[in-house]
């Protein structure tokens, strides 16, 4: 099972203060960017893997979907999601994604927000997404960029010239990475960026888009913080799809 | 017109001191990885786009290719690339990649060696390549890694800790980098491993691998000194195919 480190006290009293979760998906940088690799939702049936507190669960739901399945490992995050959902189209359940069985052909878009980073089985995933969306469906996720997750030392440093940078090592090294963010010891799992991508083409999909997040120059200028982003890219959005038969 | 830094004295005497110009194919500790990634190659037209000493042209022509364009902008290496090669399969000419026109569909697979990250217009490099192929053709070429290019200060930094760090920074600021390799100021363009990727797809490239090339742990055992390339990927081998008709 993965690690529930989204039920710590502490680290869900962290995380529950970040811009994306008092916010929600405007306060996510990266959602203009998702929402454009996204399908018109009308109609659709569309599951969420890591649903966090159900903010694009309420979105898509609001876009016409038929039916969002929202998982989480969470039961903090599920608790505050179903408070907060008032849509019927909108099904919370709990789910462990190393395990996660889905039925066949059931959805046209699997969607999942900076969650798979955590999973040590990523192609078992994978699979089981791929033969649960329909011929034609999409796959849209977002995760921790491999450059961000790689290093001993994940922090910027600032050089004697004056410029910070991203101390990249052991990037081939693939596998666990311990950090401490918002809680100490939170455990995550490394893969290249060419193992994502090959990973998804060996189970059949085709790659339709990859975008290694940055800032627009009008949001670094309404939020100069994320100037920083320009400097190594902390996430990465991947569009796929599953051919037409 | 491209930089034509291989014809300049200093930069072509570093170069061909290096183990990949001395050794061919087998200096270059990607060639098995690459190979992996090529299709049978007996009677079919092969265009290789930077082919320098012709190594890899001559090695085609070997595996019974019916023919072989190789292409390159310097007079230099053309020059040596013609006085070793006696297969009549292969015909060497001067080209700039950055206005290169090709028949269309032509060719069963189009290849490249580090050659891409010298171009500034890759969009239309790849939109050449993709028409010169025919339908159910291949594209599989190697290119400098964005983590090695996007830095500053390109080279490695000993930490306090002892560890080793590539010094990530600017990798989403798109475009020219001068750097000292061989001789002083080398003109790359950097883009972003999703740029590269997503003008493949643009171009109806179907994308069938991407590898961030890093050595096998034999590889290491027998040089040393590649162990560093497990730190951060110095190159990506990408391998795409225009789809059947």
């Amino acid at each position: 099972m993965a690690q529930n480190i989204y039920d710590t006290p502490e680290f869900f009293a962290g995380y529950s203060q970040l811009r994306r979760s008092l916010h929600g998906l405007a306060g996510a940088p990266e959602w203009a960017a998702i929402r454009a690799l996204l399908p018109n939702l009308h109609g659709r049936r569309v599951v969420d893997l890591g649903c966090g507190f159900g903010w694009f669960a309420r979105w898509a739901a609001e876009q016409g979907a038929a039916r969002v399945l929202a998982l989480d490992l969470s039961e903090n995050m599920l608790a505050r999601a179903r408070a907060e959902t008032t849509n019927a189209a909108v099904q919370y359940k709990r789910a462990d994604l190393e395990s996660l069985d889905l039925p066949a052909a059931a959805f046209d878009l699997a969607y999942s927000s900076l969650t798979f980073h955590y999973i040590e089985d990523f192609a078992r995933l994978v699979r089981t997404v791929f033969q649960a969306l329909i011929p034609g469906g999409h796959f849209v996720f977002t995760i921790e960029h491999p450059i961000y997750m790689a290093p001993a030392a994940p922090g910027f440093v600032r050089q004697p010239d004056g410029r910070i940078i991203w101390p990249v090592n052991q990037y081939a090294v693939e596998g666990r990475r311990t950090t401490d963010w918002l809680a100490k010891g939170v455990v995550k799992q490394h893969r290249t960026l060419g193992t994502t991508l090959n990973t998804l083409i060996e189970s059949g999909f085709i790659i339709r888009h990859v975008d290694e997040w940055s800032p627009t120059p009008e949001q670094v200028a309404a939020q100069p913080s994320l100037a920083e982003e320009l400097e190594r890219p902390l996430m990465v959005l991947i569009a796929a799809w599953r051919p037409a038969a």
